[in-house]
């Protein structure tokens, strides 16, 4: 597996794809895997995390919308992690992860997720390198978990921004009275520490066993774009079929 | 680490312990382990997991009972894990193990365990070996979880009877009137697969990291004496401090 190095990735999207008719396939990806993930609930064999990791500001939630906004509310999840409660922190960073993974039939997103365990901590030095480096070790362990022995589909998207453009995005939360609610001034002290969050998402990407996507996201649409097509193809992979109809009740079988 | 072999292990008492004082001592360290549980209660800083396994009518119940039958209720819980439900299922086998450990300043008696799931699941051949492989790493990586990151004292105890005597206590409850509950003609069954069982037990000693302790119980009044012992020697180990008077009530600090 060759590194990843996102300073050698555009934040942008690539040249020559057409904005209205990338939003347009989008739409229609949004639509296809609403039914594939109809198809996952009725054949129930197969649970689907997908993680989402980026700065802050690299429009997690708005991909959210975007891509699953068309699925049913059964059978999807969202789960958003964010500072540990008491009970939380008295346990092991992967309890309150655990619990909330999904069953088969199942979709569940993460809205953050273990990583933060090995960057914000990190680049607080709230942990040692030792405990880093243990922590990436059961880190792939679970997932190799998830993956090996319950079958579940794990698709790990980073939103890759560029510093310019969180600024702008940052901004438009003290500008713009609808977006007030998503201001904290904590952002702007971890936008602070920019590199050093840089330099802890090189390892995440490149530590972890279960591949990344790195998708550039200064370009919305494109991020919706891309990551659409992804989801699609993965749950295409699937291979599911529709479950046959399951009746002891003999007239109910003939036409 | 050398190798535990049970066939070389003896299922008795050993000679030259007098059972009467050996009772005496017993109860003594179960209110000596409730002292110290209320300790680790007080000082919320370490959790306590203990497991318990063996097979069919080894006597999980009455160490329980005689080990930690003097314990607080607050803080200190029981987990028995029986057959897995649907929803247990439709997840990884670590899933209902993981969200039932124990918190820091709590001690977790799992009655059964993980184990079983490389334990009956092989002996049936439910798993194939490459999936009693990985799952025996998923357990190794997260035992190892517990300890580093929450900094959980896990305490594994194999209890070691001999065939003989789980047909006699098998058969007590067949007789006595007051042991009916107990009985389950299925227990009959898997006791043909003594031998089986008897192997993957082996490599269950064996191959998982943090080490077992083996408890002979043919004699049950050894059984409490030795794990009481190693309980008390464990918590013991913690070093562990009633927390010193917080207040900001200067008053209450003069004598």
């Amino acid at each position: 597996m060759s590194l990843i190095d996102l300073s050698t990735i555009s934040t942008r999207a690539p040249e020559g794809l057409d904005k209205d008719e990338a939003r347009k396939i989008s739409r229609k990806r949004a639509e296809r895997i609403a039914e594939l993930h109809q198809q996952l609930v009725a054949e129930n064999r197969h649970g689907v995390l997908i993680l989402l990791q980026g700065m802050d500001a690299s429009g997690k939630d708005g991909a959210l919308r975007n891509v699953f906004g068309a699925c049913a509310q059964f059978g999807f999840r969202v789960v958003s992690f964010k500072k540990p409660t008491p009970m939380e922190f008295a346990h092991d960073f992967l309890w309150r992860i655990h619990k909330e993974v999904p069953a088969k039939g199942e979709i569940v997103v993460f809205n953050r997720s273990h990583y933060e365990d090995v960057l914000i901590q990190r680049v607080h030095g709230w942990i040692d390198e030792a405990q880093v480096d243990r922590r990436f070790a059961s880190i792939n362990a679970f997932e190799e978990l998830l993956i090996n022995d319950a079958g579940t589909l794990v698709l790990k998207f980073y939103l890759h921004n560029s510093k310019e453009q969180q600024e702008q995005e940052l901004m438009e939360r003290i500008t713009d009275r609808e977006k007030h609610y998503k201001h904290n001034d904590g952002d702007w002290e971890e936008r602070d520490h920019w590199d050093e969050y840089r330099a802890a998402y090189h390892d995440v990407l490149n530590r972890s066993t279960v591949p990344w996507h790195v998708i550039p996201v200064d370009d919305r649409w494109y991020r919706d774009y891309l990551m659409s097509e992804i989801v699609v193809n993965a749950l295409e992979g699937l291979k599911m079929e529709w479950p046959p109809l399951v009746t002891e009740r003999k007239w109910l079988m003939s036409e």
